[in-house]
């Protein structure tokens, strides 16, 4: 569809998973079949404004990327592009949860109210798609190879991402200064909100908004630097980042009709 | 399928609704379907063991009662068997909520987690395929034609009925004397309980058991009883009450296996 | 309060129950107390917008109505002016389901989270505080006395009211010469939506807004006329509709930062 | 109280945490108060069955152990006991995730209704008293000193305890050896259960059982294990246990009044 649409249109913004890989070999192990258009695949922008505003105002194909990268990549940005060799990058361990809604409208047994409300549940651990869209990016931001244990789990909540994640830091450092460094990154963002400590976002803080919420918090005791991101997957997460992305795309103002 | 079961089996109980009614016309008004085997309609025994215990003991073919109809057929059988006229037989009005299990195992969108959670609404007003079950037995009761408004409404939680009861006072009648009439009237029946004032049954009261519970209040204002009925629909409402139907046939002592 | 406040600034608008009954004497049969400025009882007006946007504007002293009322004197207002006797004024039923918000934001024990989840139940049954007030405001519509049993129930929800309303229709009416009523009289208000069979108003339309949705039916079994009215109780039920009244009050665009 | 209780009785299960640190210098750390009885701590025997049934058999004191602490280490003992160096002891992560009611039954804001329902959030992270609990113990069972990471989260539900724990293989090891290592380990013990692949716990699966269900996966990408366990907080992870530490006591069938 996505080329069809191509054809009758200047400018496209996949909300699928088909554009959002750019190694083609990756989807028959992750998507369970092969791409058949590697020409687009190539001229994809992945869109994650906050990683890629520039490309996606001059794209032509935008891949809106997966909620649960949404949360991870912007969690990991500012560490990532650090210069410096903050954290193990072979290290990174991210346990995520996703209210239900992430999964789609379409009515399916797992989903059913009765087998949902008050269940908790890991799912497809080790195994989940939007890894390697996370490596992928990861690796870009950082320059080199980053791998990541993704592990998602289904919340009895209709809509919500809170991605809990986990990395080893290679030297001390204060939490202020990674506040700071964070805080500097973030500058001028307008749908980022970092808390200071005590603080700590909730899902509920981003219901409805195309904000992610972020907090960091490192444990002295082992040199863990612990991150949490908080986002709407429905908005930030799906159909308010795709709107971004128009806004970006047709040089509106860039937060037009999101709050 | 019951026949063919009848054919293999000496007794069959029933949860669906097809041997509920007791007038096959009534099945083409409410059910939709003209009813093919009016011979094992007459000989179906209306399986609710409060009502029909010796006729169940006796069944070959038990129609398990419909959930709504048991949490409301229990609540009345008192007043209808009371031999005095104490309420206006036409004017009863039922209320009743149930959780989203009443529906059923199959997925489908009114059900799907995302569209129940957090919401709150009527269905089928005045339309309930339930409606001429309760006519049916609640007439049967009271010796003389019953006709009811019945409003369902679907709860966001997995299990439990709550159905709240408006019934007109023909006579001035305390408070006092309803609730005495209704403790003698179900003394020494293993699965019901009469909250006194100002105890009122909640659902989770009942989870996972086959009991019932009651609780009855006059509003002197205006002569109003109004009466409160919680079952699990899962067990008292359906395969509990299959299974104290099948102690009874069976002659076991009919608490085996229930809560 | 309100009478330092309103030593301090010209106009109030008071969301607590203090000035919502026009008879001081209730408040001690239903609110436990005596009032004390029977003076500021009279000079207030019952801030309903769809009632009294007249007496709202030039108000000094505005009550904001209890939630339930709100929602249910929405769905009797037609009715009750059509002049025409069209419905029994002593028999009106409202069985009323409310969100666990509806009981404030103190944490008390029945709303902590673990009593209040997977469970329904009624309350205050025949004798809820804002029972005076409907059939008050009721009475002023009529013109007559009217008297009404009001049960509220709740639900494991954080917002969201829906009352279901019982009327026995005095004449036969076909639901569609009501609808037409209905449809008439809310013709340009601006937070009224009336659902055409065979739509149902269902919580979630609302949240987060200031409209209330209605539907109604005819139970041509037994002349009763069903009516179901939904309202989120945080914005119509309270600050929402407390705005749609400082609108009215300071001469503003009555929908002004509402939804 | 203890010390009050033990005077009068012969034998004290203590569901507090007064008694579940072994090194009384920890108290002022971790719980903020000072130990005051450091005789009885000595004498106290953790209450984990699984860990230390003979103890328990011959206790006068047992420190019931914390809910997510069972969680955790009833995960961890075949890893940390397996005599081999199989995992990273000084890089374990643990992201634990609770129902409301292991928050306890006092009302407080966090835990009203209206503030949990559809909402998701870590708390003190890398700062929970269970920390300790959790290192004393799993240091005892390896034999030498284990630091964890430990971030647990509030789930929209009543009940139930998921935690995922991610720990790094020294050598690469197939699923299918861990398994076959729990599998053995646990042979015998009358309320764990070991999952398959593909299957996973849920914490539905436990619901007011004293089981504690796990399930295993290693990360081939990068020698990660990842362990997931499920209790029911209330149960295993409270009175159950306390039940099971009583029956072990006086002799009873550990089984005895548990499900």
């Amino acid at each position: 569809r996505v080329p069809e649409l191509l054809a009758l249109c200047e400018k496209v913004i996949d909300l699928s998973g088909d554009f959002r890989l750019t190694d083609p070999a990756l989807y028959p192990l992750w998507y369970g079949y092969g791409h058949k258009r590697e020409d687009l695949l190539k001229e994809a922008v992945y869109g994650l404004p906050e990683l890629n505003r520039q490309e996606v105002a001059a794209a032509r194909l935008v891949a809106n990327p997966g909620c649960y990268p949404t949360s991870v990549l912007l969690a990991l940005k500012p560490l990532l592009m650090a210069g410096a060799n903050l954290v193990d990058l072979g290290d990174i361990i991210i346990d995520a949860k996703s209210g239900v809604s992430g999964a789609g409208r379409s009515p399916k047994l797992p989903f059913h109210y009765p087998e949902c409300s008050e269940n908790f549940k890991a799912y497809r651990v080790a195994a989940h798609q939007h890894t390697p869209e996370i490596e992928e990016q990861a690796g870009r931001l950082a320059g080199e190879k980053v791998t990541v244990n993704f592990t998602p789990h289904l919340v009895p909540m209709v809509r919500g991402i809170l991605s809990t994640l986990y990395a080893k830091l290679k030297e001390p450092l204060a939490e202020e200064e990674l506040l700071e460094l964070y805080r500097e990154h973030y500058r001028g963002e307008p749908f980022l909100r970092l808390h200071t400590p005590p603080g700590l976002p909730e899902t509920r803080f981003v219901w409805g908004s195309n904000f992610c919420e972020l907090a960091l918090r490192v444990d002295r005791r082992n040199g863990r630097l612990i991150l949490i991101s908080v986002i709407d997957n429905l908005i930030k997460g799906a159909a308010g980042q795709a709107v971004q992305n128009m806004n970006i795309m047709q040089g509106w103002p860039e937060t037009e009709g999101l709050l």
